[in-house]
């Protein structure tokens, strides 16, 4: 465990590592660094020749990963394709795929496939499971998820509108769906699809169902792509779609009617924590941009190195700290799933999304800063590192609702604290006593 | 003085307004509200078709601003296209621009062309007015500015390395530029080039020179346009330039060689008080924008508005204070080149710059975040906002160089302080004599 | 007006001053350095001697600083004894006093006092004001405001619940109340008592009123006197008192039953502003510190002075920034109020009361760690000065409560906003037709 | 592992707890809990009659606290009177002995002890073992330290300058120093002091050494007793002392002259460790009684209990975070010197002491707030709470002087990174040349 696959890891981590752990960790590090990074430049060309179509390296990439045993890794134990690793292992692994902003799709670790793939899996029947599971796990196939509504208040998803109604044989979908892969995206298959079914169930958790759609489906307008910050994100992109009587053969719901909210739980917990670490593996890759420019021998403003400052210098401690803490939040988190389930770690989980995406953004921005005017161009990374963080804070719902659901957690502890508080307070008076104080107010 | 075309302004900058400027600011701001916002879209569409050229529509709006006399509102008292207004009154006018990303073009008011008309003015003869600077002031030309290297470290100027030989009757440049504008751009005219002719002088702010270089002219190679943040901000455009024995007439020199610093002073206080003062228009419409959506009755979270949540009535609060402290400030500074001169204003002007591009992207960014994933897509305009504060906060030197200058100047103070705390010390050695006191160490 | 008294005054400021009080400003000026500030040390001392009783130096300075035309600076206008200084030009005076912790109450410009003499002035009638105006006036009476509760959340001041009833030719108070001045001090005179006279009244603010308190009424128990940050604040202190049958003549009672709302409405405003002033004025006194201490010649932590390190030199411009531009909004608000009144400033003192303490505790708090740990100890005056910013950071309502209230007034302008929006896209769809474009969803 | 005492500690940590340790811990638990948290008040009290004396509480609880097996938890395994714990198990003790601001005391595991007697187990011969640290052991003497001095930058140790030569069997001191416990304190047996005893050795590491003074040596003039904001931390206290021909013999001095480095090295990692364990421990108690004041019945502003504010709601997730991720640091950095050595932790014990006290700082503040003025008062712990972060935010050096040493350390791995990214370059320019790329400047 020596070299720079494993140098990042905290000494409880790598203590923890399989034989195989160990070993796929120093694998993906191998293909992150000697086949995706000194690639970007050639996958950033013929992305430009063709927008809207995955890049014929990706596809090379995506088949050489395959042949070396590196697809999947995300895939948990009761997978047969699985590597086997754990969610802290695999964490791991993120970490490094995401100093390439697109190496976990060479590996088929990619969002949103990872969480489709989980939840097809765990949800889909044995005919629903050959039919749109199975290609995703081989690679011939690409999904989307589809959720948020320009609507509603979709961070409040039981507000989800569209509908879905069942006509005979076929459920009968109409409404507005924002986010989500793109239409335009040549290579797309299919999407999974939340939609409301029983707008009128008195259990509000129970109204929205989940369901496959086909992309060549009759009756979808695809009504514009969506930028993030300028970057248009193909191939895969984000869209605005409607969905006007569009008719979907009833075998493709997921579980049944009503389950949406059940489905969706087990989806989000390791998809959020993947999302961290690669974002954790981009602040990585920005920092190491940053001490190079720090000991760039052309830039010496006022006669010193930029890392010859002590105000750079203090920065880039500050960075480091801040970097390494988040990833002790994350990997505690993976962690703490392993051990205790995915329910357990809902609040650990909740804490690295709000912490990391922004952590990364503050960071990139500081390297992008010390990088002068071009820190901002396409002559670095770090733009597309910090729209990516950027995206991913308000990405499965803005820090406000994360931090609002971990408060109102803590606060049903409250009670709990005014007993001890009281009992504290019980020996206090009784200990003023035998020493013939004269209590006063309880002290808090 | 009624009306949202003041409204944002303090009193006592209203009470400082001549009847004069108070017509102007009301007509920039009808002109803006009325013509350029509501074009936005089409300015936008026009110019995906051509991307490097002045779309029909800018040039529509300048020739009716100039019919309106709306044009070169900048201008100091001394030129005769001058409105007479004073810094202060001309930032009421900037900040109203600043509303629209491109308002300031069509009154021919925006970066880089002022500081250039300026400069013009200010240092160039007779038939050099006449031939680079009226064209600039009739809007038949337009202007570049040039300085920033990729070898060196440009923040501290006196390391332009670009250099610059007479020959004969000739200047002949080699060196290699970055920013500024593209020439991509088809109705780019000339930039205002910084470069060194007397590499070996003693005095380091003796070495460069100022010259007019006009587009056309042999030998600059166009190596690339610079994205910022994604954006290409076509037509203007950023680019990197390579300048191989490029030849200019000698007369093409700004005042005369080594000057440029002389030159380079006058030119940016005023342009940074503008650029200040249009983030600040920009962050009132994106903060307009995020109380608009506080109350947009399709979006509600656990079923209230979302400017029903104390945090979003908080967040709102700050914003407010962080706008209007900012304007305070730049306000402030441009009062004081009025009374006091430019050079007087000098550090209230680099105040301005640390404070007000990183509270517009600060603001700007918690808009983004209360219109959740819609606020980073084209949809909205404040992603564009975002990236042009974000590009300020690096244009004419990072926070941190002006933060050194303004610490620098204030240390200067040190002594004294020191003295006068010397001075509190011997009267209290006194005091304590007179009152028999012991007295200790001195009390800081 | 040139010279330390003006040097931080912005030129509006500077301009907007009548000779009386460019004169005044300099008295104060000169009152401060040469009287207060080198008497900090011998009245610490003689404070140690008797903490609750005024200091015999206290005396003398209020009685030499009354013969030089320096008491009551701070009354407005329409006060016989008024030296006529807008709130404009008393706050410059306020933040002068400010450098030395005293200073205010050697002018007899301190709170409550100030406050205090405001409301009765305002309120009482003639008999009431000879017996209690008076001698605050003459400085000859000392003067407590009493609010808070310890049993309600007082920062909602309809909860007050301390209660008055009528009886005979009596009030008889019941209740407990903390914070105000302590009846420690022997030189205590009366307290203003706001308290629940009519709980009933279905208007929540007709129920209350307000008293006058004198200090020697039969029936007022000291609890206890209370700390602020381990200080005891004396020898005015603040303390917890409970009423048990405390009877009052009933002429005792301000204006009359039920309006004590209207009257502490008008008690607040001016007196924030000299809170904020005072702080600025401090945090100028520890920045001053702060650069004595750059300089110190024996401080050369790795061979460098503390003011070489450009960590430090930013430092300190942050400071600078930050303390400048929040005397901008104080000022302007004190402007606005001279302008437009103290119920126009309404916000814009809100805003001062939520910027100033918060970055006055932060200023000094910087300076301390300038200071290393000896910036914590009596050996500077740092420990006292943050130690006041906090308190002011929740005394008169903690900041969310006031970020609360501009929130919530800033939301009333939404409507207007999206109207005014609404007329931006109709615009924009006449030009979409006309310029033929196929105009998709509204622009944000 | 069930319980309070456990409830805190991340999953990875519990499952490398021993047995011992897990019944270590519970017993810590139930003794801070039951012992002493109930006594806070009284021991208050008897500090209160006489300040500069161990109240007999004090003595009591460490009697009972050694017999109960709970004395010197802190000792590492080498140590005979050792319980066997690692830092990671100790670490969990400290946190719940910050609970209570001297739990650590009658636990003999505060500071200075701790450092101190690791200090002379490692260093001192077995006379001086018997003479010094038997008696620490024993909890029968008390020790100070002692190195900072007020005409130095005491953040660069190599510039202490108290003297110290040799003259016959003795050593003579001449100096001054600041910090370090009080002379105040009757209970104070002796310091370990450092001195300067070669100032002309070339190496500057090699001029100083540590030496061993008892108390009543006379020459040793305590010229004042320090406050650290306010508090004088009785009766250990801190103070200034002048040294003036202080004679100690030879036997005194700690390995040789010109060790003072060597042996300062040892001390300080664990004794970090300690600090930022107890301050979480601390925040842990702040943060409980914040939620206790969320569901206080009586605080009702505007109808609301202080915790259903969503903007509460947000800040005690919050704090929540930040206190569990910086415990996830510091557990990590025990961790860290238990597998790889304290040398190897050395870069995780500073960051730990940049987040900790700067962080605890912040979220006991955020509590203050939320209790409004009465959370400045002694009525609750928390001013006092603040005071001890804000301290060791200074102590052992500031933030700026951990900063540049972790930033220093990490700018030596950057020509590393330069390397990697030049052989991600030529992999680059290979592909490039393979797939026909005009490859331009080097992707940063």
């Amino acid at each position: 465990m020596e070299g720079p696959a494993f140098q990042c890891l905290p000494p409880w981590v790598k203590a923890k590592l399989s034989p195989k752990a160990i070993e796929c960790i120093q694998k993906v590090h191998d293909w992150v660094e000697n086949e995706c990074i000194p690639a970007e430049e050639v996958m950033k060309e013929q992305l430009k020749k063709d927008r809207w179509q995955t890049p014929p390296l990706m596809g090379e990439l995506r088949r050489k990963a395959k042949a070396r045993g590196l697809f999947n890794l995300f895939l948990p134990h009761h997978f047969k394709e699985s590597p086997g690793l754990t969610n802290l292992e695999y964490s791991c692994c993120a970490e490094i795929m995401g100093r390439c902003y697109w190496a976990a799709q060479t590996m088929n670790c990619h969002a949103p496939e990872t969480g489709n793939i989980e939840l097809l899996a765990k949800y889909c029947n044995e005919e629903q499971k050959k039919k749109w599971l199975q290609p995703l796990l081989d690679g011939t196939a690409s999904s989307g998820y589809s959720m948020t509504e320009p609507e509603v208040a979709s961070s409040d998803p039981t507000q989800i509108a569209c509908r879905m109604e069942r006509d005979g044989r076929d459920y009968v979908l109409n409404g507005r769906k924002i986010f989500g892969s793109s239409l335009s995206n040549k290579d797309l298959t299919f999407y999974i699809l939340m939609a409301c079914s029983d707008p009128e169930n008195p259990n509000k958790w129970a109204r929205h169902s989940m369901v496959i759609v086909p992309v060549n489906t009759p009756g979808i307008t695809h009504v514009r792509n969506l930028d993030i910050m300028g970057y248009d994100m193909a191939p895969e992109g984000h869209a605005e779609c409607v969905y006007t009587n569009v008719r979907l053969p009833a075998e493709n719901i997921i579980l049944e009617e009503g389950r949406a909210f059940e489905i969706a739980q087990g989806r989000l917990g390791p998809g959020r924590i993947h999302h961290c670490m690669r974002l954790i593996g981009q602040c990585e890759r920005a920092y190491e941009l940053a001490l190079i420019r720090s000991i760039d021998p052309r830039k010496r403003p006022r006669g010193k190195l930029i890392g010859e400052f002590d105000s750079n210098i203090e920065r880039i401690a500050q960075m480091r700290l801040e970097i390494d803490s988040s990833r002790l939040v994350v990997l505690n988190a993976a962690d703490t799933m392993d051990i205790s389930g995915n329910k357990a770690g809902k609040y650990v989980i909740a804490q690295s999304k709000i912490l990391v995406p922004s952590m990364a953004a503050r960071v990139i921005d500081e390297c992008m800063q010390l990088y002068g005017g071009l820190g901002l161009t396409q002559e670095t990374l770090l733009p597309e590192m910090w729209t990516y963080a950027r995206f991913v804070r308000l990405a499965d719902g803005p820090d406000a609702a994360h931090r609002y659901q971990v408060g109102r957690a803590e606060l049903q502890a409250a009670p709990v604290f005014r007993e001890q508080h009281q009992r504290y307070q019980d020996k206090r008076n009784e200990l003023a006593k035998k020493h013939r104080l004269q209590s006063g107010r309880a002290l808090l």
